[in-house]
């Protein structure tokens, strides 16, 4: 066996615990695995006397994490500081300047300085590696750039938070309001104290924008995510939604299509028939169609220690194995600079949920808004509304243009007999 | 750009054309993930003249594949011939003493002589790449070699056999009998004429070996495959178990429990909530269990020409960037030889349906058969039986061991109340 791999390792939360956990409790075959064995050699976090229930005293330890690429016992860092900027990017470009492999699990970085540094790592023959960084413990990263690398993909879509869908799903099942789940997961602490990155959607548009750019050999465009979270949804749409046949879910969906790039962070209707229906609690997934494969669906547990520390540790493998190669699948410079797609002029099915006031003609005129934009309405059902003289319309169209259902809706929402915004869903396609 | 990659290719059936195809349509972006072109110079069938809708006449062409391996224009030598032994297994070995790398789709060989052909490539330096041996399409050998490496896999276990699983979706959808379905699909080409390695889970168990060497880090052990297929399988079996919650599927298992090594091929029942049993028609599905990571599930393709074909193409990627690594996850030296599991000793639940003649005294009769070997019954279905004057007994056991359930069937078979063999099948865990 030849020498190890040493790791300096910045971050000691939850995954970076869980990485010191998997390299010493698989330590002997993680070291058959890799060819070499993999160690930690010296560690940097914010608070050296918290209890993780590990043992640190065998490594270095650093109250500057920005100090480990230059010492001499690390090989490789892994960034588990989290942050777009400041420190953690700070230490990933001290990292590969300094000549060594960065591991990272840190998705908002790679998706505003992704390029960036992948440029750099490829400059310097060095790895750049984020399993862990999308879906946590799935494999997902290595399926796009490898397992399915002969295909011309042309959508990836996926849940790929489990904080939202932990939401939806106990929305669902125990008939509960967002804001009670929400505050219950708060103090439960699978959700953060301020959850604005998970429920607005960024974490996922975050993780999109990197398997988008993976997925079609295109430059990471973050900034052409079009995000929109699960604050607004109400308990009312994830019923009608299921008198319907659909479940929502936070959904993240990029698809290329005549050369450019669609990329949408929504709650959609999903079928029940479709994989990502029953994709429940923290799970996430990723389904991605290629011209030959076409779908492969991965699902599994996409946050937590174990398995975001597992992601970790296969890139440390692969770097002990010397599997390298260039961080999106390709030279940064053979990735492509895709147009963004216009939305408008994108067709599918869309569920449309209106409070009205109760009185003849609103419906004659909801449907002649409709008509009107050459919208047909697929299943339609009318309740009760939440105050008294009011109802609720719900409308399921067929296959139509989405500028007609947006200029159809902008009439609904016009009418003095609509109360309130309303409301707009993607049903996605079984 | 450097020098491309030169294919040897042997066997021109659907995977191969594909093979053919996938590298002539996906050129550029093949090119800039692998690095480098990937192309095809030399081909050999049985047959030169058939038509395959692909162009032959920039390939050389070559009647013996066992030539292949000399020739300065091959680099890898891709082997889609098939059969464990003969020219298959001439060509690998030929391949590997010329100095190069393979890709084979061959499971049958890989079952039989893998090992032998892992030491022999790592001897060598050379890969040995097999991606599309196990679930088509899926890349869940890349999944379980690289992806799940830092685990301890507990179990892994799927769905391997696209024609098994079409049929048994196709007898529940439509209420035909197995050997209507088989007999159609047979005619339509989906099925061989000699089904029996498909539909005697023959195939599986060959899929079935090779995963459990790569989750467990053992030497394959095809011959400890304990394997039942799905020919006795009667359309009452597949009523009854939907009426229970359950579906039925050729299940491969393969777990390893106190340094034990246990491998069935089995028709089992799913739960319907587990993601095996959404599973349907040529789908295939593999789960894995690791100690960190969880519980992961990929499902694609299992078959067919597109891909079975990207599979193979994926491997050659990797060999064009350099990506080699053990065939097994790791040297052959330290694959574990681990003993057989005593599947008398494990414990479950269990399906047991049996034909009875419809008088007093043979239900108490049949559960006293229970009884006197300590298992207690879950739930338990009467109906008429397929004659007048017999009645059909579906029961299923709470967590019991496998002995003793076996014992209870010995002694309800010996009874001259039940006709014909009691049939026993197991329950899938959630």
């Amino acid at each position: 066996m030849t020498s190890p791999l040493r790791i300096g390792l910045a971050g000691l939360g939850n995954v970076g615990a869980g990485v010191v956990r998997v390299l010493a409790d698989n330590a002997d075959i993680i070291a058959r695995r890799a060819g070499r064995p993999i160690v930690v050699t010296a560690v940097s976090a914010r608070d050296r006397n918290r209890d993780r229930g590990i043992d640190l005293g065998g490594f270095a330890w650093l109250d500057d994490a920005a100090e480990l690429p230059a010492r001499d016992d690390v090989d490789v860092v892994v960034e588990l500081i989290g942050g777009s900027d400041g420190p953690a990017l700070t230490l990933a470009r001290r990292t590969l300047a300094a000549g060594k492999s960065l591991v990272t699990a840190n998705k908002a970085m790679l998706a505003h300085h992704g390029l960036d540094l992948a440029a750099a790592a490829e400059a310097a023959g060095l790895a750049l590696k984020y399993e862990a960084a999308v879906a946590g413990g799935i494999p997902v990263i290595k399926g796009l750039r490898e397992g399915a690398a002969a295909n011309r993909i042309s959508r990836v879509h996926g849940l790929l938070n489990g904080t939202c869908n932990y939401i939806l799903s106990r929305m669902e099942a125990e008939r509960l309001d967002f804001g009670h789940v929400l505050a219950e997961a708060q103090a439960a602490g699978y959700a953060e104290a301020d959850p604005s990155f998970d429920i607005d959607g960024i974490d996922t548009a975050h993780k999109l924008s990197i398997l988008a750019a993976l997925a079609f050999g295109a430059r990471i465009d973050f900034a052409g995510v079009a995000t929109q979270g699960i604050r607004a949804l109400a308990l009312a749409d994830i019923d009608q939604a299921a008198a319907l046949g659909f479940r929502i879910k936070l959904v993240g969906l990029a698809e290329v299509e005549d050369g450019a790039l669609f990329q949408r962070v929504h709650p959609a209707l999903v079928p029940l028939a479709h994989p990502l229906a029953a994709t429940g609690g923290a799970l996430n997934a990723v389904v991605a169609e290629g011209d030959f494969v076409g779908r492969l669906f991965f699902q599994g547990r996409g946050a937590g220690e174990g398995p975001t520390a597992s992601a970790v540790v296969a890139d440390l493998i692969d770097i002990a194995r010397g599997n390298a190669g260039p961080a999106f699948g390709m030279p940064v410079d053979a990735l492509a600079a895709l147009p963004r797609a216009d939305a408008a002029a994108r067709a599918g099915r869309y569920y449309l949920r209106l409070i009205v006031a109760d009185r003849p003609g609103v419906l004659a005129e909801l449907t002649a808004a409709l008509r009107d934009h050459g919208v047909s309405i697929e299943s339609l059902i009318q309740r009760g509304g939440p105050a008294a003289d009011t109802a609720m319309v719900v409308m399921v169209t067929h296959h139509a243009r989405e500028a007609d259902v947006l200029a159809s809706l902008a009439q609904m929402a016009a009418s003095p007999a609509v109360a309130g915004a309303p409301v707009m869903m993607h049903i996605l396609d079984l």
